[in-house]
Order: structure tokens, then sequence, then C-alpha cells
């Protein structure tokens, strides 16, 4: 898919990150920006920044800059988050509970739409706004929702077995918060957010 | 810093995956490992993984593989993760509590010190083991240990006065969770878990 299209996940995950600044500019009431602009505080160059466009079509003018409205509105449209996506979490922890409620999310127009766990203790108490479902039950709601993206954050002995599971009960895409590789069949996108992996980058730089 | 060593944080980010994946094997009690095999589950080519670990020095038997072990400990000290690092983290919101708890930054070797908040509702409570301190007393607990990289999870209309103020602190390194871009002097070194870029990213492939 991604040599078809020829546009690495390093390009869409700035894309969002683009998006991210122009809709700081749209609070801020800025109508107009140029890619120099833009990219200064993104750690990215003003090329990369058209090149990651420019495989989507022509923005901006030369000479005058991009419409910061309009420009939000193209990269919406690209990313497909102009419709609301349901997505399931697995494993309601501390860092599961707080994901549940995590703005960010909301943003993108992502909805954790269901949450589960295995606990017996967990199990039908809430968490924000959600009650937490008995991890039995993700088959029903899978089917019935047509669900296909989940966000596992359960301990790391358990997401093996739990992402196998899911993607039995017809899970396409996982976000793997759990500080391991994930072993799946080809066909399952799974992308992994590495918190120590981050932190440890930063200390390597600060160490240099 | 970067260009001088020609070592990109990419290389650094994968380092500490691969080591992940050693620490995995070791439990295993597999003792060595093919280049191939290594990377089969880690979304890398063998020649990446080659490339890599040749910034540093000499891997591997040609036709026989990696020592799990002597790999790791190299990758560990490469990384210098064999010493234990102090941070601070400022945010002691859903997503902070969860992070104080989080064993993924122990695997690392990282330790946070101390946590901060301006609620004080929050000052003085308990979080895991650690007592939350008031974001007024940070400069002199900066001082005083000398730690010089935090994370920040703050709302995200606090992240970037907080982010300033702590700076002026001394601190050098930042891990940011808040969805918004830090504007800060060059000579700090911010990195961003973004955790919406990577559930958008994951969603646009499965949309394609």
């Amino acid at each position: 898919m991604l040599k078809e299209k020829n546009i690495s996940s390093e390009t869409i995950k700035r894309l969002i990150i683009y998006l991210r600044y122009l809709d700081m500019l749209r609070k801020r009431k800025i109508k107009v920006i140029s890619s120099e602009n833009i990219t200064s505080y993104l750690n990215v160059q003003p090329s990369q920044f058209r090149k990651d466009l420019s495989f989507f079509g022509e923005f901006g003018k030369r000479g005058v800059g991009y419409d910061v409205e309009n420009l939000a509105g193209a990269i919406e449209k690209i990313l497909g988050l102009e419709d609301e996506i349901d997505v399931i979490l697995v494993g309601v922890g501390k860092l599961g509970a707080a994901l549940v409620q995590y703005s960010g999310f909301k943003k993108i127009n992502v909805r954790i739409a269901a949450c589960f766990d295995k606990n017996p203790e967990k199990i039908g108490a809430r968490v924000g706004s959600m009650v937490i479902e008995d991890i039995k039950n993700a088959g029903k709601i899978i089917k019935a929702t047509g669900i296909r993206v989940a966000v596992i954050c359960v301990p790391v002995e358990e997401a093996q077995p739990v992402a196998e599971h899911i993607v039995k009960l017809g899970i396409k895409g996982i976000l793997n918060f759990t500080p391991t590789v994930l072993v799946l069949p080809g066909s399952v996108y799974v992308s992994n957010v590495d918190m120590a992996s981050e932190l440890g980058n930063l200390i390597y730089y600060l160490k240099k």
C-alpha cells in the first residue's frame, strides 16, 4: 500500500502535525502562512513541507503563502479525518483510563466507542462517561459496530494474546501502547506509541 | 550534534526497539539471533539493522548471527542507559499519574524522581509511591538534583508557559505529551509523544 502510493507514514504523521499547527493559527485568527513560518517550529525543512503536500496536489500561492483555513481543510480531507472514526480500547488500567479521556483523539475526530477489561472488579465501572465492558463481549460489539481499530494498553505480558484475540474478532489496525513487539499477520497494521523510546532518544542526545 | 555524528534520532529510536526485542529474547533464553530474525517483526530491513549498528562498531559474526546478551549490553552502553537517569514530571492529571507508574521508563533505567502540579488539591497527595510537589518548588528541586530532563503532561493551553518556566530553571530536554508545538530556544531538545498522530496515521492506512 505504502509503495503503491509512495506516501510514507512519516509524511502522514507530519500532515497531522501541520494540521495541529494550522489549528493553533486558526485560533489566533492568522489567515495566511508561509512554508518557512509553518515549518520553523516543527523541526521540518520548508522543502520537506512542500514535498509532503505535493503528493496530494497544489496548495499555496508562490510569493503569498498558504491560506490557513483552506490548507487545514485540505489536510483533514487527505487524512480522512472529516468523518468521525470509532475505535475500541482494551485494558483500562491507569494509562487506558487516561487515554479514554485524552482530548487529542477528539481533535482528530476519533472517538473511543467502547473500552474493555478482563478484571471483574473493573467491568461495569465508569471511566469518564463510559462503562467498562467485559472483554468477553468484544466480539459482539466489534461485529455490531464494524469497528476495525483498537488501542491496546494492557499489561505487557498480555499484549500478544489480546492482540491475537481481537484480530480474530475483526480488528485490522492496532495502536499499541505496550512496550513490546506484537507478532501479527501482515494484513494487520500495527502502530506503536513508544513513550520510553522517545525518552531514551532524548536522553541520548542530552548526554552527547 | 546530529550532523556531527551523522546518527539520526531514527537510528537511536530503533536501537531502543532492538534492545526491547533482545530483552524479550533474553527472557526466552534465546542466545543467538540473525539480523533477518531480529528485524522480521520490527518493520525494519535487515540491511537497516546492520547499518544502524555499523555506526557504533562491529557486532555479530557472519554466518552465525548476534549474541543476544552481548548485543543487548552493547546497545545499552551506546544509549547510555546503564546508569539510572532521573527526570521530573510536570502535570499530574490522569495521563501524568499513569506515566509516573509506567513500567516502560524503568526498563530503560529512567526514574521519575519528582512530580509537580499547580493544583492545591493535588499538592501533597500521593501518586504511587510519590508525593506531588508544588510547581513553585521546581526550581529548588531541579537545582538540588541537577535534573535536566522533564516530562510535560499539563493541559494543552499550559504547555508553552510551563515549558518556558522549567527551561529557565535549567531543564535542557523535554518529553512533550501535550498535543501542541512548543516554541523554545534551539538549545533545548524537545521530543513529542504524539498519540493522536500515531492513531491518525493508522486510520489513514486502513481507509486506503
